[in-house]
């Protein structure tokens, strides 16, 4: 793509101050429509080192109130964040409905300069190119407005601003060892960001590719393509979002193995029993085992992710207990997950457990988790068919990348059936140190039944991988629920350190 | 405080049995009234290594919902976190209403090790110390319980301790570098734990100092304190949360030195105009100053905090927009404050300040700022009387700790008089791309415009210290209040670049 850029042309004062002013005004009238229409916005710029991104991105939010954008400065990762799945920093950055982010550099750091740099091998760069083309896929289906500039000079143009900044003592800070290399080995920067301007070219979210030989033309046709792409998408945004409320989609799970689950109902839950004496002995004997893994996994770095889904009452809290009970308390944190905030419903669904996720060599148990959008927000409408519907394929690419960056993952399904969630209720009610666990939504949700046991079918099949299965815990019993769920987790921990230490050989 | 300590007692297995299980019931049971409550608490654990501090926390948790706690570990800190206030990591975790947080470690690190290890001055440890007593009594006045332990141990148990965790492979690692230095130092250790605990050792938030030489004594006494603090707090809290709203504080701005400010009645508004050839050039002139400003507080690692309040229709936003044009965007952010949401209401008020604080070397334009506890808040009566008068000192505790980690700060009052508001708002009704900056709420809070005036008043009387002053930008004027705003700007600026400079030599 960089070889189609004329790198020739440019465009004279009074051209320039002619068609600049129009933009400028068409720039300046797109704040309230985006904050009306509640479009969430990225803006962001890549391109070679001294190719003035900072020169345009301060031109351009010129015409923008202050207060409505946020400008966002993507440096190399930090230590923190190289604990993290490779997009854990960049969702946290994503704007709500109504908000812009104007991105100097961004989430293409890693599949250029950075993959220079830590020689990063052709497969997993792939596999991060993957990675950032659903990203990019997941926002726009949610609504985002994408748009993405490469800034292109010569290598003879950058060398001759670099020795610029050189020259001026007040600018020479300013003159990095990443600039004096790209100058040095601009023919492989070039190959890299050919590589990754074809690779993640996607119709939803084009590249630009710019000349920014001539500054005034590079901000002319910057400001065009924000001012036609925000309009376009302004005028679309009304009849998609119509659409959306109409239509379903095809559900596309994605390509991945899928592990053949039972029906709900053909679990049996009969017999699944322990004594309270087996139930000591296999609970300590597991909880002991537990305890060491987690010195393992603090030592050998291995994220573990834990998802409770299951029926109100079905005893997650008290499973949870027993497994949190063998963890050191400085290594786990346990996330309840209520209905969310303001702040959380205005962005990707996602994005309120990808802030959540644990360091690596830490364990997160999710106390419900993201399946709740192809459950409670499926059955109550909190979001349309063609969300959920396509919800399932957007749940297997995060496991993925949770992993891919080398996490264990649990999933569990707590299950009882109808009678005992019914003597569990009732119980709560009549008990009054337990009123408080019973509420009135409790009573309506269990109406609800029918409803969410083919949620779960539909969950199971679309969402049961190979690399995250679904694990159904017999709950009747929670003796013999707690013991099976923390040998589960113990088995799957082990299994997945041995993996580590064989890649590692 | 530690030499108090008996070290010698111990406690045998029965006794224990007995004494422990009624404990943990009493401590089980808490959970629900904290919730309901909305009781905020802390349980901070300090002591020497190997002096058991994971040991008591894992046993302590067990008791409680691991949904309704979160654990916080308290690790040196970052690159990251260096770049703020010493303060700045602590305040985010701070705990909302009704939960708990259990921390290995806390803001003590600060003043006891890393104290050591980066030889911080005795006159800089005193100011730290100084900000947590701030920091703990602007927790407890606004509704927190923290609870203080500090675990004493000999050095010759602390030694054997260590010893044994050397002996077995599987726990070598935990031993550090830190561990191993206590051992040998300390004489020293012991000179600024006991320090720490002496001066920190406030009434309202008193240290527990225990023997953790016998593992069971130590466990039945925390379990015990626990048990007993909380339960007190649950019973004062609703006589408290009663008489709050009934009774007013004496104002206590804190022992600062004030700037006489004028009323705002006695402000000359008439005459503070520029003509458009004048604003143009000192416009451009303040901006190129700002502009190269910008660069040298980033080299220097200043960071500017720039506050601004006024009466709606004053101007902020425009005034916003031609500061934050001379900047370049990578190196400041614009911070619009709304009303508050429910996790930000249900903290300590300055949280939402604290965890939105610049990195240094970067500039924070606040449009709103938390001097709305003093205004809207005191006056919608969204606080209590005790709090809005109370938060005076609050404000200025925590201003003065953004001088003493650097900053320059700026606060400015943007001024117009009634006449020109209700003309300011007239417009904007009439004209229909102007209708959406003008709501029902604006003609409300015009009605109350007495009541604020007051309250203005009130603030510039008690918040108008000698590093953070206010200043009151006479706004009739749009391009007059521009260019004044500018030019304090870049003054206080210079002047902060020129103290820096002088402590440096």
């Amino acid at each position: 793509m960089l070889e189609k850029v004329n790198l020739n042309e440019t465009c004279d004062k009074e051209t320039y101050k002619n068609k600049i002013e129009p933009l400028k005004e068409r720039l300046a009238s797109l704040d309230q429509p985006i904050k009306a229409a509640g479009l969430p916005v990225i803006i962001l710029f890549e391109g070679w080192e001294g190719a003035g991104k900072g020169h345009v991105i301060s031109k351009l939010i010129l015409n923008f109130d202050p207060r409505w954008f946020s400008m966002v400065n993507t440096l190399p990762p930090t230590q923190e964040e190289l604990r993290e799945p490779m997009m854990w920093r960049h969702w946290k950055t994503i704007p709500e409905q109504g908000q812009m982010t104007v991105m100097d550099r961004s989430w293409y750091q890693e599949v250029s300069t950075l993959r220079l740099e830590g020689n990063i091998d052709e497969l997993t760069n792939i596999r991060h190119m993957n990675e950032i083309n659903n990203f990019e896929k997941g926002l726009v289906d949610n609504g985002y407005l994408i748009i993405k500039f490469f800034l292109h000079i010569s290598r003879k143009e950058m060398k001759k601003r670099l020795e610029s900044l050189k020259e001026k003592k007040s600018t020479r800070w300013r003159v990095t060892e990443a600039d004096e290399r790209s100058v040095k080995e601009y023919d492989k920067c070039y190959d890299a960001y050919e590589q990754m301007l074809e690779y993640t070219n996607s119709p939803i979210a084009p590249w630009h590719v710019i000349s920014a030989m001539d500054e005034r033309l590079c901000c002319l046709e910057v400001f065009k393509i924000v001012a036609d792409e925000i309009a376009t998408a302004l005028e679309l945004k009304k009849d998609r979002d119509e659409a959306a409320k109409r239509t379903s989609s095809v559900i596309m799970p994605g390509q991945y193995h899928f592990v053949k689950m039972p029906e709900l109902s053909e679990v049996e839950l009969k017999g699944k029993i322990l004594t309270r004496e087996e139930y000591d002995k296999q609970l300590k004997h597991e909880q002991k085992r537990l305890s060491d893994l987690h010195n393992r996994i603090y030592l050998e770095k291995i994220p573990v992710i834990i998802a409770y889904e299951g029926w109100d009452a079905a005893g997650k809290g008290g499973n949870i207990k027993r497994v949190s009970a063998a963890l050191d308390p400085r290594g786990y944190e346990v996330m309840p997950i209520a209905s969310p905030t303001k702040e959380e419903k205005n962005r990707h669904f996602l994005w309120r457990f990808w802030t959540r996720l644990p360091k690596d060599g830490h364990v997160a148990i999710f106390d419900r988790t993201w399946y709740g959008r192809v459950m409670v927000e499926r059955i109550e409408g909190f979001c349309s068919p063609a969300d959920w519907q396509r919800a399932y394929g957007e749940i297997n690419d995060f496991e993925r990348q949770l992993y891919d960056w080398g996490a264990a993952i649990l999933k569990f399904w707590i299950h009882i059936d109808n009678d005992e969630q019914l003597r569990r209720f009732n119980d709560r009610q009549n008990t009054p140190s337990k009123q408080w666990k019973i509420t009135d939504e409790d009573w309506r949700n269990r109406e609800k039944w029918p409803a969410y046991e083919e949620a779960v079918n539909d969950m199971f099949r679309y969402t049961s991988t190979d690399f995250a299965p679904w694990h159904i815990i017999e709950g009747n019993d929670k003796y013999y629920a707690r013991v099976k769920t923390l040998k589960i987790i113990n088995d799957t921990i082990e299994a997945r350190l041995n993996e580590t230490k064989k890649r590692k050989r």
